[in-house]
């Protein structure tokens, strides 16, 4: 299995407003960048506070690619998937709708009503007790032939990958703004790291529009 | 006046863990550039956090760097400036020893008895009912013959300067670390823009050592 992390930020390392309210940060060149990377990708996967603030489809919007994938045997979309540990995906999230399979990853904490409204929307990926087992549910998940994951947030679900090991790449596109705000989520929130700090290794420094693309590998 | 923010950032955008420990995030090559940009400087400023996490000197540590101010008709070195509003200051700080004239700018709030302690040490700047009135207080440091002022952190304090447009350029100089945490300290704290985000414009991007530095300079 392979995990990248993707997502743009501001000059200040947020991902959005205190608000949790979405910020211009990149445009068309970027978009692009991330479009060809889901469509390489095997699934997308976030965390529900990113469903919960932003809704997001989390498909391939090009065609072309799609249809790459299509003469390369491949499914058409690349699988979504929801980290949540206790159920909150609301049932007509977007990530839901049928353009694309996807997978919620539960706890066993996630009540029972809630699993059976998921559980006909999208395939079901049970994992820890209160918390979803991050590296019991990616397990789960390569062996549905996902190998390939786009991980694009939120700050909570990436420092959990970190914090587990499960990440090999890290992609950020940092753009020309300053969002500020010491409640503003930032790329990697959680509890944060105090010693053994992830050392990353820079691949590759490009300027894309008006921002910078900074690609890392992640070192064991 | 010409206002240069700088610092050094995790990959994820923060200043230091959780726990407001110094994380090393550059090396030799980036302190040197740093070092070389304090020697243009007229003056460095941090705020009170920074002083009391870090206790940092903030002078040139390059002879050469010295030499070349004095021939120039400058002090050989630059001064110091810390933002402390309430005068939290130790009065056994390194930035209070005589390596280089000193100011603390200061609320009208700072009880009587620390300004007393400070005046002994540095030069007193009051701008401000219970906060430092960053504009009232950096007109007097310029009216000092003090044009040219390097900020280099915390993020409090360089929230406050883009709230109040002094920032005229930034340089980050962004690590191969991941330090996380929904608490750590970041580039730019406070409260947080939730609109009219400071715009960005990217001048520079440079591999440096294992990190790459990103110079902006802020539009209008």
């Amino acid at each position: 299995m392979h995990v990248v992390v993707n997502a743009a930020t501001s000059a200040d390392g947020k991902l959005s407003s205190r608000r949790r309210e979405q910020v211009a940060i990149s445009g068309e060149p970027d978009f692009a960048r991330m479009d060809r990377l889901r469509a390489e990708s095997d699934a997308i996967v976030v965390g529900v506070g990113t469903v919960l603030a932003d809704d997001p489809h989390l498909t391939v919007k090009d065609e072309a690619l799609c249809e790459r994938r299509v003469e390369n045997d491949r499914p058409e979309q690349p699988a979504r998937v929801v980290v949540d540990s206790s159920g909150r995906t609301p049932v007509d999230a977007a990530i839901l709708d049928d353009a694309a399979p996807t997978y919620v990853c539960l706890s066993d904490d996630a009540p029972v009503d809630r699993r059976a409204n998921l559980a006909d929307h999208a395939t079901l990926v049970s994992a820890g007790d209160d918390r979803v087992d991050l590296l019991r549910a990616f397990a789960t998940l390569q062996e549905e032939g996902l190998e390939r994951l786009m991980v694009e947030g939120g700050g909570e679900l990436i420092f959990s990958l970190f914090e587990c090991g499960l990440v090999d790449e890290l992609r950020t596109y940092v753009g020309g703004t300053v969002i500020g705000g010491r409640d503003a989520p930032t790329l990697a929130d959680g509890a944060g790291f105090v010693e053994d700090f992830p050392s990353l290794a820079l691949e590759r420094v490009e300027r894309i529009d008006d921002g910078a693309l900074l690609c890392w590998t992640v070192e064991d």
